[in-house]
């Protein structure tokens, strides 16, 4: 397709696709002349998970493009790929907290008690370049700075749900095509589905409390 | 205590408490002199949230402002302080999309079929004015704009773990003492944790690729 089939076909105007052309987010169109070039699906799905990262996930344009390098790295087997590719994420908003050497030091001796005790052995192995891992010590570091400590037993209860989550999360990528589409898939879900997943559990919150504290009051 | 303990006991600089204060994040203390004032543990609370809210929670200062009017307002009853708090809470990171007002439309449908699924009726009846409730619609029609749209069985799959969490984070709540401690528990909590679980997210599901695809390759 042209590019103007593209922009329609994908909601997002040419300027903007020029745009992601020009930044390296999106791989050249075929050449069909000096002044038009052919696109296809795989233009159509990368579109949309560029979309996704920076027009909903909010990332920079240079991260972004790091996480497409994870995306497109076929040289690793489906794990890898898809595994890689979630866990190459950039540390999300929210992650940074006050400096605190010695928190630091005390959350990553708790999170690494958690991952063992939970038996997430994978997470374990790779923890030391993983940014999610990172992000998770930053957060307990950041709890414990500013004055609200947690045990490696909240942390537990935090760990479960969480778990079901990825059940959750796989079984929705497991709808699109092994390779290319699958890992693109399973980057825009972890992204787009973070502000579900913050919403939802403020709502619970909210309703809990009304549960709990409601009609006693 | 003075400001210099206040400081100490933070581990806040004078600066950044003074800072605070001239802001109106932070009540002033009790003058005992010219250039002296004298400040209690409500004060060491507070600057505990404001810390949470502006320093982990990336928010603005007029935006945390906002919060702590929500957190002080002592006409309401102890649910609706707690639940207005956390409820008052603005739009994460995140909960923005590109603009789509049929797509916006059809998510709001979808969010009001899936609070009635869920039996929501706290977060139902009081959807107009929730920040969390308009976070989840753009969330969802975030979902929709990108090309992965999501089916209200999607939405309850997320539901389920939210509800967990929004349990244990009462439970975490009500280790506090009932009251303005509570609520600001409940508001830097929600904050505090929104890290912890969208790091512990992505772990899990790094996790259950390997368990899925890990041995298969």
């Amino acid at each position: 397709m042209r590019m103007a089939e593209l922009s329609e076909r994908s909601g997002i105007t040419t300027a903007t696709i020029k745009y992601y052309l020009r930044e390296g987010l999106l791989r050249p169109g075929r050449r069909i002349s000096a002044t038009q070039a052919e696109y296809d699906e795989e233009h159509l799905r990368r579109l949309r998970l560029v979309r996704a990262l920076i027009q909903v996930g909010r990332m920079p344009v240079a991260t972004a493009r790091e996480v497409l390098v994870a995306v497109e790295d076929e040289s690793l087997d489906r794990h890898s790929r898809l595994g890689t590719a979630i866990w190459a994420l950039p540390e999300g908003p929210g992650a940074g907290g006050p400096d605190a050497d010695a928190a630091h030091e005390a959350a990553q001796l708790r999170v690494d008690d958690l991952l063992e005790r939970l038996g997430w052995t994978f997470a374990h192995e790779t923890r030391d370049d993983s940014p999610a891992y990172r992000m998770l010590v930053r957060a307990v570091a950041g709890l414990s700075v500013t004055g609200y400590p947690c045990t490696v037993e909240d942390l537990l209860a935090y760990a479960r749900p969480a778990a079901e989550l990825g059940v959750v999360d796989l079984d929705m990528v497991e709808r699109y095509e092994p390779g290319s589409e699958q890992v693109e898939a399973a980057v825009a879900l972890t992204v787009l589905y973070e502000p579900v997943l913050l919403s939802l559990r403020r709502l619970a919150e909210t309703e809990e409390s009304n549960r709990r504290f409601g009609s006693a009051d």
